[in-house]
């Protein structure tokens, strides 16, 4: 409100100190998660926050089931506090994905740590677009319900979609390998769900593996990444400076419809030559089986698949041997272009590669020599991620949390209440 | 010094006051770039220094050359104070170039206006590379001596190339199309400057022609864009987010050696198939005119033969517009790529792509659409650079004036010194 000189207070109107409020339940809950359990009156010394603020908001926290209270902390000047810390039991992130052949779940705790995963092998491509997201809803539903058996709930869930992804409207505009179009699955997904009490989001496999690949590389790693998803379609989340480059409208990465090869197949999107119809899990199964080979099975989970693949390069299956050939070849061609455009740190390949590594790597870092103009590769490392095919269900989830962290008030309060530990404050 | 308690005190060096020193310039005189001549009382108002501190720090810019007193300027409250303003008389930032075909500079005053710009027609190719740097140092010293006599000297330079770049050590890696390997350009031109008394650098052209873009674009304008290079050579420039791209080490944005055709002409890089043996301007002169034509002359101006190029295209010159449609065809194949990868929101076309802007920007937007996966070309638009051949010189220019103004005492102080204007600081 305008005080008699007709100045306006910073802080003084409700919206200004809902802000601020937020902001300092963020600063305390990382400030958990960064450097692990501690007493209110450590957090008053290292936030800066006067301890009567830490105290209300500890107890704002643990009422949303985010922080409850652990051991007495003894500490090295004045009385033993009790311990505060991250609620690793009541609440969880959610990470879903639709793709060629499957739908997937995954959830994190609020450290960050599997609590459950799922995924189910289905005939996506050839499926109408309600029918998929009804069964990635029952898959939903089953997850969240033997999690309410032990208490906790989820917080936030973000949809992985292998396509052109617009993450404010939460439209799916494009994905041939799904052959959907303009379909809504973040509202879809909501109504599924009978309106759930938290943020449904949508966004790319491949920029959602990304963020999963820097988590991945822990603490120090660099941030300065490209990870490419191998399935039945490619793509590219690039990660530079510890951001991942979105574009103008979000589409950025979008690496499988690059044009590598003239003369190649045609491609889910119509057009001929495209890396992911050379690269792509088809372009591998197609070369390395006949058609009738049980590694073509859309109703067997792509990992088995994939497995059996590697059993017969491990024994020196020639069919097989030479398709990997022919796929590392153009995947050689594609990585180029993108390492001579982008100079990354690392190129991470995932999904289908990863599960190919022993038979991938060694030909493709030679042969990438061959397409990168600056010399030895402009130092960029090859590295295989070491996540399967879970890089962007773990990804979306990592990203639920996140915004739990950046804004902790998105989750609502239980009604339970902490025990008022009075003596940790004086 | 440690105090008696062991403690040191922050800013209690001497290290650390000479950077809050450096800050507090920087400060200072960015305040009057940004907003203009104003009084030392509302710069200390302004920039929340006191205004002791304020009228030292003026002092000190105005003894290194770099700000001046202005007129009276009549503040709303308290007396008119004498107004402080950029000294745009006293010194330069340069920025050099070499690339196919000529050698140029170009030098900015403190305000980024043109002071002078010079091109010299050069076969730097056929040249080897201590001759063409001779040259270039000899255009700088006539440059520079035109500068001293209207008591004008130049406070960085940077120079601009066409390869890979080691901005660190100064040394270019490599640069087919000069022909040029693991040359320590910045440590020669120093050498041939007689070691000025200010920082001789070095960067990619592409790079700091997309730096001038982004100046160009003027305040508000998207940082988030691809600027290509039409040259000899083809090079990538790309900003994300405002900020430039510049890998691990350094060799982001190599698109001239995408591979873009499996049966394209040899590049200078050895290679079959790189994007800019199909669309560097060797390949539109070699496509538009015999080899006997003065077109083809490289003692002649580029921007000359361009004209010429221009010329007959607007006559309906058949073989000259058969050309222009053939490089259209495989910039939009090379364009696609970019597009699809980063999703820009300006796709920024220079050098003689901008020369031939009536012929070029037609078809290629057609052309594109068939290669960019995103609908409506993902939004990104095509534009045309209005800087000529000048972007790079003009860039590497800017980046020298960006560091005067980021560490004013790079300057050297000049002997003369600021009537003390006390009524001013009352």
């Amino acid at each position: 409100m305008p005080s008699s000189t007709g100045l306006l207070r910073a802080g003084s109107s409700a919206a200004d100190q809902l802000t601020v409020r937020r902001h300092n339940l963020s600063v305390v809950l990382s400030q958990l998660r960064d450097h692990g359990p501690r007493s209110r009156a450590r957090l008053a010394e290292e936030t800066g926050l006067n301890k009567a603020t830490v105290s209300s908001l500890v107890s704002d926290l643990a009422e949303r089931g985010l922080v409850r209270e652990g051991g007495i902390e003894r500490a090295t000047v004045g009385r033993p506090g009790q311990s505060i810390q991250l609620d690793g039991d009541r609440v969880v992130a959610v990470g879903a994905e639709v793709n060629v052949g499957y739908v997937a779940v995954l959830a994190l705790d609020l450290r960050g740590r599997v609590v459950v995963e799922r995924r189910i092998a289905l005939d996506t491509a050839h499926l109408p677009p309600a029918r998929v997201l009804g069964e990635l809803a029952g898959l939903l539903g089953s997850v969240v319900e033997l999690l309410a058996a032990s208490g906790v709930r989820p917080v936030g869930l973000t949809v992985a979609l292998p396509g052109l992804v617009e993450t404010e409207t939460g439209v799916l505009r494009s994905a041939p390998n799904l052959r959907w179009t303009d379909v809504a699955v973040a509202a879809h997904v909501r109504a599924l769900l009978d309106d759930p009490p938290y943020p449904v989001l949508v966004g790319n496999e491949a920029n959602l593996a990304a963020l999963a690949e820097i988590d991945a590389g822990g603490p120090g790693r660099s941030a300065d990444l490209i990870l490419l998803t191998g399935s039945v379609g490619v793509g590219g989340g690039i990660v530079a400076g510890g951001q991942l480059l979105r574009g103008t409208r979000g589409f950025a990465g979008e690496v499988g419809h690059l044009r590598v090869r003239g003369d190649g197949p045609v491609c889910g999107c119509g057009r001929t030559g495209c890396w992911e119809a050379a690269v792509g899990l088809d372009a591998l199964l197609t070369a390395a089986a006949p058609r009738d080979d049980p590694v073509h099975d859309p109703s067997r989970d792509v990992e088995q698949r994939l497995a059996e693949i590697a059993r017969r390069a491990a024994a020196g299956d020639a069919r097989v041997l030479a398709a990997i050939d022919e796929i590392d070849r153009w995947l050689a061609v594609g990585a180029g272009i993108l390492v001579n455009v982008f100079n990354p740190e690392r190129l991470v390949l995932g999904g289908y590669f990863a599960a190919l590594q022993p038979w991938i790597a060694g030909s493709l870092r030679e042969e990438l020599q061959h397409h990168v103009f600056a010399g030895a590769t402009g130092s960029t490392r090859i590295e295989f991620s070491t996540l399967g095919f879970s890089g962007a269900v773990r990804g979306g989830a990592a990203q639920a949390l996140d915004r739990i962290f950046s804004d902790p008030t998105l989750v609502g309060h239980t009604g339970e209440h902490l025990p008022v530990a009075q003596e940790a404050m004086t």
